[in-house]
């Protein structure tokens, strides 16, 4: 089969692999859509992100879907020709975080594309333990399938706001998961969404997708502009960097809640946490996502996230090289990437 | 003024009764619109609710909205032609309850409506504590400020619940609590809502309201239907009869939870307790709703809750006696009927 | 190895069978201590328990603890020699529960001593995932380590009431399940603990393990006893019978809990609905326990639960027919009765 | 009536003011036990705290009881001889956050020796909202309902925290607030406390109070030396140090929680994000306290809590003047020193 292998910085290569075998509990999976994830690129770029370190050969990719072509021994639930969307992180099963439902957290996760952990999906076909893999209906396609990934994450930093009906909302970075942070937050009624960036181009994305007003952050004071209303309840940080994080703790309401989702280069960074104190405000983290593959895709199916809308552009496998480079040299321009195999 | 005071079951009179002043935190409010609730028809038809009885002339209504006429010494935020909807409930503001933000079930409550607590709003004129008066924005209206008061039992029944988008839901009973439940369920992006009733033009209503699909209780089996696929993760009783309350403790699915609404006549009853343990499903439970106001109008004004479409059937209020008499006859006609001053 | 095994109703027999063997990512155990549970002499006085029908011979018995002997292949964190209690449900690990966290009520559990599920303990050796298994402190004894069975249900439940430092707490029943409770109760801070029961003895062991008060149920109007003053924050029904249910219902009070402990023999019972929604009570239930046993066991090594006070009577194996008979036969006089290996 | 006025730093003299008179719905106290509490220590230091400036003549003392020597019209439940605690913040009952039952955070709060908000109890007589009054049983002395202030902020703390029984906990800074915090801990079953401070005197206290291991901040490394064990599952920063926050956040376990206790002078402060966010930790603020008090006392008045152990000096009012002072100037010396009319 024909992989995209990453060698160094900037340098992928599709290459032939062997056709993986299904062992019991497995599906064969033939991948239709692939996700470019910010991840991808950041190994892409610096051979690097945080401490993992591409020292080996890594085929990239973890946001994917496609059909079954192979049922392992003892699977159970899965047919030759389903469609599925693949949660690419396969816990132990056994430690204590899986034990509790925390399986983001395994002690011996193998997630996909992370550096001797498993490969990821640039790659034609991949075999992966059916308990991470989860049916689609008919209306929901495998593009669709794919960035079930990236609204996950949504989903889990929505769901540790504990954002509720009503309450105001403020996401600074309009990127990828900015904004499904955005349309989770609209499906579950919380209309009264800012959302802050300082590329007018994303900028307008949010207001296409519901935002219900926009700030370019480097035009206007962020802070004084939210607070002369009170403050935010929810606040979301994906932009990822020291500045947004901080602001996020000057803009959160009397017993809000910040979120942090994107992370900074640097893992210290400047909080107030006095005016945190002052209001009673919480600080919640997340580290992926654990068991919001079928919310996802339920949402998707019922309309309440109109997901596709996020695919702003879509690459065959074949000049897959050029496109992720792309994307990582655009990223004002891609608001998500996804590469095909079958389109 | 005009007042419709009840005098027994069967008997209530429109009268003169002095207009109210206004003390210091009160306002004067000019009443435009009340609905007509389930409680009001209990009490006119039997004189009693429960343990409380109409052993004095009591003016009947609570759910209300209506102009600030005059503002009382020390308010502050008020000013004369403000829309308003009324919290029916005057919580004492030191007991326990209070302290802890549960003042709904405040020792010292005066209620609107309830027998020795205060007079309700079937009346041309009524004062209130500003503190429980809530301005409606532009685009909401005192018929939309009126049905708050209900939408708020349907706020909280979710908000115990615990809802979450991509659950399943189902609903016994499509009388106005039902509905307005089904509407902040579909709201927060739970789209799975299986409506019961026993009446086909209820469940038209249900239907046209949003509902998944529908179920006739008295020619199906509920609990078989439901438990095909797995039972629901959220089961609202707000139908008020045993054989209901019983079926929601054997339809909840694993993890689940039971809400009862709507009271039965009788306290005690029996549920399927044993199947509930075996799937580790809670029971709970609500009296009325505590601060629910707030997020009832902005869910209206944002347009996440179409909630006029609830009221269907408007009476001027010369015609109060016989308004809420059909009302109280023709329950599987009515899905709520409110009374104008206004129109 | 010699076991006893159940074959019908009081017909137990000790037998000669072969040892088991030990697969991968198991522990080979062999058996210090194990108590008789309520569900043990239930199966052998009724030949069943609920759907549960001993149909098939059966080795009872699933609260235990011994000694590792044989290390299965893929193992870590154990030797031969440690001490360790088993937790005697084996869950599949894949399915929605177990990756949730919900272990407990896992699609495909096979716990002990339930028919056709997998074998008890009443034998001297014992083959366990070692996932299951947890290795105990020096100052734990292997008898502390079989109670720490019931123990965990005494955890989980306090752990669903929410119970705090200085709320009220009740206990119906005062049988083996309700003492746990109390002693969880106490290590946690909640020492306002009133104990219902209406077997003298047992009541006197709950005065004697740090009860506050105790009510005998069958001489004092339990209600209206404990209504006097305002009711309980929380409530435990671990009497398993309707009319403890039900009063448990009426003594919640407002914001309360009522936790159903124990299962009586008819799963539909009359629960006082009226008055916990006046109270805006909720109802827990509870199946079993999910991961718990460390919590136990450090509860045990720090000497915040006394546990091993729990153990009235302590039987060798040889004599474990007559013996889990005798406990069948004397509920009042055996608060828990445990089965030893070694002593 | 003596009252002991703060005329700007180093600057408090004992005056006499007249004897306050007692509202409807108001005590009048004589004051029997007052603490020295760090803010008064503040405030009298540098004529300021944060943004509070003491620009007008202050009679500071905060944490109060005393006994009841008149009762104003209206109030119920209070007699002439009572023995109370004073909670010091008076909300206005009315604002968002009041009927939330988040009064602490009230918008109109007036709380005893905060500047421009009302007058202290470093005083003989004071007049205060009975609904503020919480009476002491026969076995807590008004010593021990001083110390209910200090303490209500450690159950806060945990409260928020949500240590529960057999978590592993660290509290940096073992003051007052930093020991309190630890008895609550104890108190709720969570015995694997470890104190760090880097004054030797002050961990020999934590010691004697129950700490199970102390480390000596400037002696040691203690994130390394707490990661060893996997890191603490709570951990409060009650220090109030920009050097102990940044700890706080990196050594909490996975799924940990940090709560900020003590504030530092710059509210901006570092904090590792990066190694909270891989470990999904949550961080938690909190402002005073809310709805405490009467859980103190029940703690106090049960035993659970060994409040009195806290007050290390006792100090006539004649001489609190230089009581105050030396409280100031000798911190590592006096763990609560607190005021005497009675003694």
């Amino acid at each position: 089969m024909k992989a995209a292998v990453m060698y160094g910085p900037r340098d992928m290569r599709i290459e032939d692999r062997p056709r993986p075998g299904v062992a019991p509990g497995e599906l064969l999976i033939k991948v239709h859509h692939v996700g470019i994830c910010g991840s991808d690129m950041h190994f892409l770029k610096d051979g690097r992100l945080g401490n993992w370190v591409v020292d080996t050969p890594l085929i990239l990719g973890h946001e994917s879907a496609g059909e079954v072509i192979d049922v392992g021994p003892g699977v159970q639930g899965f047919a030759v020709g389903d469609k599925v969307a693949l949660e690419p992180g396969v816990p132990c099963g056994g430690c204590w975080s899986c034990m509790t439902g925390h399986y983001n957290l395994c002690s011996n996760m193998s997630f996909m594309a992370i550096p001797h952990e498993r490969d990821g999906v640039f790659c034609e076909f991949v075999s992966h333990p059916a308990k991470m893999c989860f049916k689609l209906p008919s209306n929901v396609s495998t593009m669709e399938g794919a960035l079930c990934e990236p609204l996950s994450v949504g989903l889990y930093a929505v769901e540790k706001s504990g954002a509720r009906l009503g309450q105001s909302a403020v996401i600074f970075g309009s990127g990828c998961i900015g904004l499904v942070t955005m349309l989770v937050l609209k499906a579950i009624g919380v209309s009264d969404v800012t959302v802050v960036d300082v590329v007018k181009k994303r900028l307008d994305t949010a207001l296409a997708l519901g935002a219900k007003r926009v700030i370019r952050g480097d035009q206007e004071d962020v802070v004084a502009s939210l607070m002369k209303a009170g403050g935010c309840d929810v606040v979301f940080d994906a932009a990822g960097s020291p500045r947004t994080a901080l602001q996020a703790s000057q803009v959160v309401a009397r017993n809000g809640v910040v979120v942090i989702v994107g992370m900074a280069a640097d893992p210290v960074i400047g909080m107030d946490i006095g005016t945190m104190a002052s209001r009673e405000a919480r600080l919640e983290t997340i580290f992926r996502y654990r068991n919001h593959y079928p919310t996802a895709i339920k949402a998707v199916e019922s309309g309440v996230i109109p997901l596709k809308k996020i695919a702003s552009h879509v690459f065959p496998f074949e000049r897959i090289v050029e496109s992720v480079l792309f994307n990582m040299d655009n990223p004002g321009e891609v608001v998500k990437g996804v590469i095909s195999f079958v389109d």
